[in-house]
């Protein structure tokens, strides 16, 4: 299961730099016309982005409990009506059918397919979830003058399966995935303070320091991502982190499930700084 | 629609005094054998209280998504499996068919009776739902040294519609109901300082000072609670209240829904700063 976007096209990265000062709603349009189909990382800078999961309505209430349970890998940040692929409370007329760049479709737990919108997959039945993601809180961190490394060397963060468990809901468990950032303890400190902020962005760290104390046995060999680059000085922190869902949604094999693909996500009005 | 509780049992005021230092699970094993019938405030200090509200299941995905869309009005801190009555996620064995002392029944939006145990109610379809309420963040404000002027005068907390409306999800909708507390600017301050770190109680508040600017023509008079006693140097400062989601339920007539009896609560094992 690898979130390497190697084949992330090039136009697309291109994008990001004219993208990073448009207006949300104009960078949906050209999302939705097929002009963007990569990441979404640095565009529309200052605007929440969110994970998007997509289900049949008979599993919805289950993941919308699987989400109250575990805010901080599952923030929920906005759920649509049933068989209504607007979502109003996040922005201008956004049409979750097509205005998300790369969508992942999902058949009983194994990608059928990636395609660019879904509306021809559309049902009357399903519910659109979008969850809170870390670029949010990484902006405050950056701008906090706090160090991330993974984007000082342009790589992707160092992801984890930890040994805490998610609390069930329905057919949704799993273990509780991480995202590490090795960073100097005063650091370390303040980004907590950072964090606390944001709950609808994973908020604070689940654990720091000992990898071995959350069940990692080698920080070397991430489950998802890059390697981490941890200088003497440095300690490991760890937040919950978005493939956390995903993964649960997966391994509950739903008849049908639709997903943002990796890094391509839904850019919403909302300031990136709300709780 | 009266919250006064002016037929508050006094044998269950007393038991509060009694009650303040015992542990949750004591205080519910007191409940569910009918000793405690009425108010919790003040019971099982420091840990975190809620707002009940139980409706079939065919309602349940859009209150759901009514408290995600409106978390100040709607903290939702748990919520049970469907036709599961037990809350693990919130403390040891609490039953809710019996944890919390007085109940109120609604059909179709009407007051149809208040009982003691709804265990001869509970259906196979039924949802609970445990919303944070501000119990918790006037403990907190009390304990940085914020006066609380219904707390020292012993009245109710003042209460009014406003005219900021909630965002609906399907037969849920109105007004966001506010409570009231007056101080002195550097106390509001302080105020919005501290409810920042508790969303899961409300929250910030979501005005100050001018009530014409959120609709309140006279503050003199509330429509719940007591009217408020407001010196000169002090403004208004107003929260998102527990009753907004009462009044969207009683507005949205469901068949059957349950609310606990104001004032009178669930109890969690939680810490009532548990964010």
């Amino acid at each position: 299961m690898a979130l390497r976007e190697a084949d992330t096209p090039i136009p697309a990265v291109n994008a990001a730099g004219a993208m990073a000062t448009a207006e949300p709603a104009e960078v949906r349009r050209r999302i939705r016309r097929g002009e963007i189909s990569g990441q979404t990382g640095g565009m529309a800078l200052g605007r929440m982005q969110g994970n998007l999961a997509i289900l049949p309505a008979d599993l919805a209430q289950d993941f919308s409990r699987f989400c109250q349970r575990n805010p901080k890998p599952c923030p929920l940040v906005g759920v649509s009506d049933t068989g209504d692929p607007m979502l109003p409370t996040l922005g201008e007329d956004i049409d979750i059918r097509s205005d998300v760049p790369s969508y992942n479709v999902y058949r009983h737990g194994e990608l059928a397919d990636t395609v660019t919108d879904i509306g021809a997959l559309w049902r009357e039945d399903f519910v659109a979830f979008v969850l809170g993601c870390s670029f949010s809180f990484e902006e405050a961190l950056l701008a906090d003058g706090v160090p991330l490394r993974h984007i000082e060397t342009g790589e992707l963060v160092s992801m984890y399966r930890s040994n805490i468990d998610t609390v069930p809901a329905g057919p949704f468990s799993g273990p509780v995935v991480v995202s590490m950032r090795p960073m100097r303890p005063a650091d370390a400190i303040r980004a907590v303070e950072i964090t606390a902020r944001f709950p609808m962005m994973h908020g604070t760290p689940v654990h720091l320091g000992d990898p071995g104390q959350i069940g990692i046995a080698d920080l070397a060999r991430p489950d998802w991502g890059d390697p981490p680059d941890i200088r003497d000085d440095e300690i490991p922190v760890f937040w919950a982190c978005g493939v956390t869902p995903q993964a649960a949604l997966r391994a509950a094999k739903p008849e049908i499930c639709i997903t943002h693909k990796p890094g391509s996500m839904l850019i919403t009005d909302l300031p990136s700084g709300r709780a």
